[in-house]
């Protein structure tokens, strides 16, 4: 843990305000070494999903060329949210440090606090609707994805 | 709740196998229309983030031109895991329709399920490792949007 990592992770938050971003920031390290950076850029670029850690982790993972980012950390300038911690597991990231909390998140007008606490009920408690159908029908992809020799699994 | 959009997705997972993705394929739908379409795009990408609903997600915001995904449908040939929930959340997306399982998708040799029971545990029992520090700096972002009189909350 270095915290000149984390640091940079702030000021990235910081910057991310005055272009139009939400406060948040993060950066991808291997070995000691920046390899992916990003801030949040939800509403200046049209995307849901575009929180920092997103843009950090795509960036890092298209710096190396690779989808796997094992051997490196992150570091965010606030605590993940549920979508970005299910990021950093499929980045098969092995470290995140992070400054603020998702309470202080809360306090700031974010909903990362109350998306934890919908994913933490049972499904048909929460208040999105998720219903399964075609169950049959969707066992065909991975029929097709088993039949096939040269499939690259991740 | 309309088949046809679900068979869609079914029927982009077992295109994507054929362009080195991965078997899942997904649709947003707005009153009755396809506004955003998605396949797995994780290997041929190297984008551990480009999961079919993600990417669906990110067109469909795109062409709409706004984050906020309200009065939009997701249909997704299987059960999305939980960084794409987390996206789905985040995008106002209110129902989500899904045909395979986390269990069907485990079978074909995904996390999904194992990742699922990841983030059920308690921080300190989990296998990745989150610290927090520099929780005093951390605030110093919050500071500053608040005090930005034309910041977009979201």
């Amino acid at each position: 843990m270095d915290t000149k990592f984390l640091s940079r992770a702030i000021e990235l938050a910081r910057e991310s305000i005055s272009s139009g971003g939400g406060p948040f920031g993060a950066v991808v390290v291997r070995q000691g070494k920046i390899v992916g950076e990003g801030t949040n850029r939800v509403v200046p670029g049209s995307d849901p999903t575009a929180h920092a850690e997103i843009v950090a982790i795509r960036n890092a993972a298209a710096a190396l060329g690779d989808h796997r980012l094992s051997g490196c950390e992150l570091y965010a300038s606030c605590e993940p949210c549920p979508m970005c911690l299910g990021a950093i597991h499929w980045a098969r990231i092995e470290r995140a440090w992070f400054a603020a909390s998702r309470e202080d998140a809360a306090r700031a007008g974010f909903d990362d606090e109350h998306f934890y606490r919908e994913l933490a009920l049972p499904a048909n408690e929460r208040k999105l609707s998720m219903v399964r159908a075609l169950a049959e029908e969707g066992l065909s992809p991975f029929e097709l994805w088993r039949a096939k020799d040269d499939r690259a699994p991740y």
